[in-house]
């Protein structure tokens, strides 16, 4: 092993924590909570209706979610008024922490501004212009941050160049805005192998660097990967337990297939995560007595 | 990614050539003809009845087996005889290189006089009088070599340990038998997870330092992983993943259960091993079609 600093990220709603990090089980971030891609959810949401979000928050829960990302990013709408009522109305549904996801700043504001707790804001990048934007109001409402190592130009592909990138965005964050090391979780770009299969072995690299150089935290969107491939679940779930062993602490992903879901538990306990095997088992067991309750 | 040397292993059938090597896609071989556990198959065997094979070898060939394991140790029987028979009864049904399996010397030696081709040997240890034993038989035959780091008096847990016992094999193989490093497999000794969850990051941690301080191929039984714990499917596909991550480049294990030769051929894409995906794409087309010819 690695050895350095094991960094701790703390999130919080108002009456739970979770705490992210190196011998910590992963983090499961529920992707749901977003209409990209969700045509009927779009509609809804345009005519002010978030009752679909109930059903997300509840299938999530079940699924084994430990942070919920919430995302309101519809066109032609006020996203700031809609992430403000939408974090309003799952912070009543779930005690679960909240990861406030937009490329609005006012619209993080406006979630930030009625959150109880530590939330996790998504995203920022390593572009000036977002660290100034962003940075301020994560220290503002004492949140964590996840931060994309891409710049004004691009997407860098070598391992290299997102390091670089993460340095960056590590030195402006805690030297110029005060933000804590353990409160940057570092996003390493999960891309899809379909348009190029030289992408996950970077992506992995990319991740074990970030974990022995630096010992930050990490997650990332898990799905990407899989993108325009058949067989997205097992694509999905193998890219888990390879970032899980290549460093990665948490992910915003699918928690609602247990296929991918069990991947992760799974590698908690390859990983010593999972004391005496008991979340695995009893997970195992819970599957064999729906199975069982299916059949009756 | 570490430097160094890149070692390729080659097995050879009367016809067919495999090889194995970080850069290649993963090597599975088939487990299955083996009667430890399958008490109906050792009655067989001990009445001379080896017809079961040919249904164990077709499972495996069409499982996605690239070589298979063949073991004949039923106590009470001619090991040797049986070893021999079973060889070269397997040679007239398959073209896949085989893997000969047993900790009985002179039934090693039967098995690899009648293989025709390049064979692997299962298995060496660090002991001196295994090695002085198994070795010269490989080097007769122009076999490569499993060979596992443990000693007369233990199973070493510590990564150190065993890096220390692969380094002794190394010297002993290449320096006094003229065995060539890259026709030795190192088992990193995959053991259960259920008896002590801190071993996956040992074997894990064997495997990095295996690939990144010798070069050398490794294989293990990663069937053992989940010994005496719910769920075994998903938990030796999850290992499977996080050893290839870690350098793993052949195992010998299940090739009849699908979920876990796809989560094999999942992380063979993720690594850069399957390129443009044509292997993960055929093989998800395949498994549409059967299940769509299931349903018709």
């Amino acid at each position: 092993m690695s050895g350095g600093v094991h960094y701790e990220t703390r999130l919080r709603s108002a009456t739970q924590e979770v705490v992210i990090g190196r011998g910590h089980r992963f983090c499961l971030i529920g992707e749901r909570i977003n209409p990209t891609g969700r045509r009927i959810f779009q509609d809804q949401l345009r005519a002010g209706d978030l009752s679909a979000i109930e059903r997300d928050v509840h299938a999530q829960v079940v699924g084994g979610a430990d942070v919920l990302d919430v995302n309101m990013g519809v066109p032609l709408t006020d996203e700031a008024e809609l992430l403000s009522q939408a974090v309003q109305l799952i912070q009543k549904l779930t005690d679960k922490p909240l990861c406030i996801d937009s490329s609005v700043v006012e619209a993080l504001e406006a979630g930030l501004s009625v959150y109880q707790g530590r939330a996790l804001v998504n995203s920022v990048t390593a572009e000036d212009e977002r660290l100034e934007q962003i940075l301020p109001i994560v220290k503002k409402y004492d949140a964590a941050v996840i931060a994309l190592p891409n710049d004004v130009d691009e997407i860098p592909m070598e391992p290299e160049k997102r390091l670089e990138l993460v340095q960056k965005i590590l030195d402006v964050a805690t030297g110029e805005y005060g933000i804590a090391a353990h409160d940057i979780l570092i996003d390493p770009l999960a891309m899809p192998i379909g348009a190029d299969t030289a992408t996950g072995e970077a992506t992995l690299e990319t991740m074990r660097r970030v974990r022995d150089e630096h010992g930050l935290n990490m997650t990332c969107g898990a799905s990407n990967v899989s993108f325009g491939m058949p067989g997205r679940h097992e694509l999905n779930a193998a890219f888990l337990t390879a970032a899980m062993t290549s460093g990665l602490t948490s992910a915003i992903m699918d928690v609602r297939t247990p296929s991918i879901v069990s991947a992760v538990k799974a590698t908690d306990l390859l990983l010593g995560h999972d004391e005496w095997g008991m979340e695995w088992i009893a997970r195992s067991r819970a599957a064999t007595a729906a199975a069982a309750a299916g059949q009756a």
